[in-house]
């Protein structure tokens, strides 16, 4: 295991919340120690890391001294700035690459991307003003999506356009920012392929899981998908393609949209991914440590599923269900330890391992 | 469930070795905090709880102190001084009770407890001197092992006597310390049984595990044993008796000899057992989480089983193993973050899977 972090060694994780907390407890298993960096002091990865610093992403003093005081580092979220980047990046290896965020920072470079792999996309075109916006419907007609080119996830920073005529109202939503149009694509489910990469090339997958939005938000993740063999194994092999591309190293959450002809990649994350987590009660090697094995430099599991699992999120005050969650048999409750549950806040979630 | 912790709340531990750890990460997955308290710095559990004193057994300021600080104590270990628990109890109630404490602390009182149960055991009795040493021997013959009454773990404290003529010798190993002899069991495996008992009086228990052991430290446990299904539930039924018998409130670890004709009791454990490892492979809430769910008042899992395990400790120098382990299918690293490796000393273990 050439460059491999040792037991004792530490992985720097850039942000604080459940997937830094989930990431920080797989590393523990492996023996390694963690150390996070948040702006917000207290939050859920904080509560189980063996070291903490709380700083801006401004403070180039504190962003030394972390990146100064660990092995590697990696990032449970995709906005961070790039200076604070450059500091990191002077002093430790930051895994995935930078390459990898600045691909999957913005939607239109990420579409570019992937259309330029040959792999299928829905129809986009770039929207930069009510010209180009226009030209866009024209071409790609309704519904659509706009959406702004940065910043966004779980459903923000995106627009629905029924017809031609809540245009300028989409635009407006955007707040000048730079955006794309997306086509509509009448799937019938939604997967996706939590997918890793070693640092020696080496790939591995977890099975596809099938995933159920509500406004913007994952519900449940089912594995396994209902997909046919051979629909499955094109779904991984997308997945793939896209690390091999990139270099990548660690895990990738690659959404994929089934229709009736197609597998269309609908967006990447860069890392752990929220329809990943019944890895941790449906596989040997889950995929926090999957993607902490990753960025040490250590074999990968295989992604083998010793249990069928149906993933549910818990949001907001569903995490008042905890009680009877709780009476359920076969059921892993996992919770983030966040204080105050607010509408649409991702509380924990709870896996159903299906026998 | 009355008098149930909420997530938020806080989980005492005493001590902060690698049971401690677990139970840690375990809390953490419910939403709960963890404070543990340990003499040594920086220990197994230290590195992933929000809240660690460090202190000795004979610190009441820093005792009361964590006691203040958290709503509910447990330990991972027997050996507490009682005059430490005296302090903790008087602010915040203590789970496992005393009682389990009391009993288990002494191997001559935990036999006659188990005996007073009507439950079978190796044959015992107690040794103070010479003299009633040859009156054991010459009642319970050889060979036979004398065990000092306390503080014995993973085969310290014991002098096998093979024959008469080494009684001397074997005495002298106790260094005046009060003693039993135990007979010497016949036995064809030996087995253990995970038990829980909520707060409300439900009883909970994982399959029976088959232990191998050498030179008094567990090696291996195998589930499910290979037992007959009658043997099955006898064992589950007999570690039921015993911690009902306590008004238990927690997990405990039940040791018992499988001979051609009968089980015997080995030893009871008042906490979390290395030889339920195998059930955070296992089963959908594992031992640790068991454990913190009883003692928070909260419903327990019902202990069934997804997959078979085996379940390898990691001794000494067998955690340089961990490269080649890391490249097994189905196996689940567990590593307790501990630096020198010294002989004898458990550094990890493994859950290999078996589907």
């Amino acid at each position: 295991m050439t460059d491999a972090l040792s037991p004792g060694q530490t992985v720097g994780i850039l942000g604080g919340g459940q997937l830094g907390r989930m990431l920080a407890v797989a590393a523990s298993r492996l023996g390694l120690r963690t150390h996070v960096y948040d702006p917000a002091p207290g939050g859920p990865a904080a509560q189980v890391a063996q070291d903490v610093t709380t700083a801006g992403w401004d403070d180039t003093e504190a962003l030394a001294a972390f990146a100064d005081s660990v092995d590697v580092v990696t990032y449970e979220f995709e906005n961070i700035p790039t200076d604070a980047l450059d500091v990191i990046e002077s002093k430790c290896p930051i895994r995935p690459s930078r390459e990898a965020l600045r691909v999957s920072q913005d939607r239109l470079t990420e579409k570019e991307f992937l259309a330029g792999l040959g792999l299928g996309t829905a129809p986009f075109a770039a929207v930069h003003d009510a010209a180009s916006l226009d030209a866009a419907l024209e071409r790609i007609g309704t519904p659509a999506i706009l959406k702004t080119r940065r910043f966004g996830y779980d459903g923000k920073g995106q627009a629905r356009i029924g017809d031609p005529t809540e245009a300028a109202q989409a635009l407006e939503a955007m707040s000048g920012a730079p955006a794309l149009l997306e086509g509509f694509v009448p799937f019938d489910r939604e997967i996706s392929v939590i997918a890793a990469r070693g640092l020696s090339g080496d790939v591995a997958c977890f099975d596809p899981g099938e995933n159920v939005h509500a406004e913007g938000i994952l519900r449940t993740t089912t594995v396994p998908a209902a997909l046919s063999e051979a629909r499955r194994t094109d779904a991984v092999l997308m997945a793939a393609r896209i690390l091999n591309a990139l270099d990548y190293v660690g895990v990738m959450g690659v959404e994929l949209f089934v229709t009736a002809d197609a597998l269309l990649v609908n967006e990447i994350a860069p890392r752990v991914h929220n329809s990943g987590h019944w890895t941790q009660n449906g596989c040997a090697v889950d995929q926090f440590e999957q993607h902490v094995r990753a960025i040490a430099g250590w074999p990968l599991g295989d992604g083998q599923r010793h249990s069928d699992v149906v993933m549910e999120n818990l949001i907001g005050d569903e995490v008042d269900r905890v009680p009877a969650l709780s009476r359920e048999a076969d059921t892993a409750l996992h919770l983030y330890g966040k204080d105050a549950a607010r509408p649409g806040r991702k509380m924990g979630h709870v896996n159903r391992i299906r026998r």
